[in-house]
């Protein structure tokens, strides 16, 4: 029986908790990714490499264990490294001082840089075959790197202030936020070692999940509540940031909301035609997206 | 007929100005990445790596260029970091302004994560046996993150100010400077794929050679020049640093160095015994350290 979402999650916060600290050699530079690391979320994106290996037939071993989590350290390094002074400059992440904050923004950059880096590590240093481990260390490095995620941030802060259109909106998010997700997914492929078609099927999966996934986030910064979202919400508008119901309305962004869902959908349902299996795991995760 | 270390440096430059453009994907980020990883340098890390190759029969043919390099974007990413407001908060690298006084620091951080991140994209997108890519991306990351070169920038912000032994002094440097340049060398072992024995002694070499050049480049703070070194001398006094004059005299750190560069002279010898090739290629690396 396969577990549910909250039982993966709190797998990998339990893995996070227990192994973190083995790989770190100096206390500040340790309290201070452990802050940002400990500090909560929803652990979606090991979870949603965790559910994929689950559902192609892979065991949750200590070693796909790390290589999936190794996803949460870079995450969490992409949001330190966001709300530092010279990026967002924001004084609250998950209702709690970030990191610069509390350690300052020489140490913030540090456990950025720390994390970042220890990600690499933990897909390679597990006793995965070496096949499985250059290539997850390549695929994350496409996905968090200067053409991807990284690359989507370098766009946020140029587009800052200007109006994108929606092609250009749809090509940021999917560099800041989308390479990550298809990442996510595509990971748990790789690990349970798919052919070429499936592997390309997760990827086409993660795409629309990080697509939609974004939308939800700039909508929810519209019509939700900061208690609902555990963040502070109205900060887009009032930031100037290019966003999808800024550009196209609420009405026009759950359109679009729609939109992703549907192919993601019709993707899950290809995915279980191509290998037999069910991936009505994949239905938890598509749950998130309440209007 | 071996390369001279001044070929093996201009063919990392030509990599780099031909190679890095095709994997960024924002303008603003590519030439904030290429400003510093096109500033010029002695590019010592790669190099160390190609020389090793070649010592030990392999080719340098393109995927061996590639792995190699990736070593320098790694390096500069180091430096850019390092240069920032949050940490040394310096105006000059190599006679012209640091990245975040020419980009700002948001897109210098970013341009420092996109380097660390496109490192590992090196290693791992070329040709190379699959054992031989994800070793160098675990050894890399080790060298790189939260037990190695992080932990050392971290020791060395926690430090500033406070009287370190000189046993705290050797550790911080292993860790910020020693650790890369050991893996400069052990890269040129797995890329050839040596066995265990050979390895060990290329990784010693390396912690020998990076423990020399650390104390050369304190000494030199203190006695060199600034055209001789290229950058601001005086710095460290100034600013409180540990180093190894500071704690020990001039005279002290050269009986430190002159210790350092014995050590790498024996392991170099037996390096020739337990292969029977010849090592002299690394005699132009020793010869740096000129008192």
């Amino acid at each position: 029986m396969a577990e549910s979402l909250e039982q993966l999650k709190d797998r990998v916060t339990a893995y996070l908790a227990t192994h973190l600290a083995n790989d770190i050699d100096q206390p500040t530079l340790a309290a201070s990714m452990r802050y940002s690391t400990m500090a909560g979320g929803k652990r979606l994106r090991p979870t949603l490499t965790l559910a994929t290996v689950e559902i192609l037939g892979g065991q949750l071993d200590a070693d796909v264990m790390r290589a999936a989590t190794a996803l949460e350290l870079l995450h969490t390094y992409s949001l330190i490294h966001d709300d530092l002074p010279a990026m967002d400059n924001d004084d609250l992440r998950r209702g709690a001082p970030t990191n610069h904050r509390k350690f300052g923004a020489g140490m913030a950059t540090l456990a950025g840089d720390g994390l970042l880096t220890l990600a690499f590590q933990w897909v390679t240093d597990n006793h995965l075959p070496a096949a499985v481990k250059s290539r997850l260390a390549l695929e994350l490095a496409k996905a968090a790197g200067p053409a991807g995620m990284v690359a989507g941030q370098a766009r946020d802060i140029e587009g800052t202030g200007q109006q994108l259109s929606l092609d250009q909106l749809r090509y940021l998010h999917r560099q800041k936020t989308g390479a990550l997700l298809r990442y996510a997914v595509l990971a748990g492929g790789i690990i349970t070692a798919q052919p070429e078609k499936v592997q390309r099927l997760l990827a086409q999966f993660g795409a629309s999940y990080g697509l939609a996934f974004q939308i939800y986030d700039d909508l929810m910064d519209v019509v939700g509540t900061t208690a609902q979202m555990g963040k502070q919400v109205g900060k887009d508008a009032a930031e100037h940031k290019n966003t999808y119901p800024g550009l196209l309305g609420v009405a026009g962004a759950e359109e679009q909301l729609h939109q992703a869902l549907h192919q993601a959908r019709d993707t899950q349902t290809a995915l279980c035609r191509l290998t037999g299996r069910s991936f009505a795991a994949y239905d938890d995760f598509l749950a998130y997206f309440k209007l």
